[in-house]
């Protein structure tokens, strides 16, 4: 069993084709060096209008909103999410999250380690 | 793209061998038919006191609490968890949850489609 909080890791910088994404950080809690082989869990945290911005990727997101609120688009879809919402990202489609809250923007994203 | 809250969806009870356990419902928020082909995210909401008994499958269980107190044991561990902790049930290990909170336990539980 491996048990831990998000403020027990440190935040690593969100990168995207070389890039350093700014005010947006991920905490990998569960990974394939825990033992979890399937699927990783990870925290990510933006800051006040801090933008990860459109990517595809053959792989699926499931996401949970826990604190702040989220624009995220997928494709020409685009929804607005608070607290204790989950959303799915389906794989192969260009999608973005900006944080469009007054605080933080937390969530966790879940990816497989065998999609697509 | 998915969007969805737990409240919008009835809850079910839990089974385990069969028969009900008591106080404890669970949520498919993302699952297979979504389009979810690799894990599904569940969530669930136990009464106080409510125990879901050990049990033993080939598969990971990698969860999330929300909300609430909980008592997880897995094989000769256990350990007490609130909210905002992240813990990994490895594969093929007996394991437990109870709440041990005051109120209402809440807690995401996502497991792989083909574990194990």
């Amino acid at each position: 069993m491996k048990v831990v909080r998000p403020e027990e890791i440190s935040p690593s910088s969100v990168e995207m084709n070389g890039a350093k994404v700014d005010g947006a950080t991920i905490r990998w809690l569960i990974k394939d060096s825990d033992g979890a082989k399937n699927f990783a869990m990870r925290y990510f945290e933006l800051e006040k209008d801090a933008v990860i911005p459109i990517h595809t990727h053959p792989w699926e997101h499931e996401v949970f909103v826990l604190e702040g609120k989220v624009l995220i688009t997928e494709g020409d879809e685009s929804t607005e999410a608070g607290p204790n919402t989950a959303i799915f990202v389906r794989p192969d489609q260009p999608h973005s999250y900006k944080n469009i809250g007054e605080g933080r923007l937390k969530f966790l994203c879940l990816i497989p380690y065998k999609g697509g």
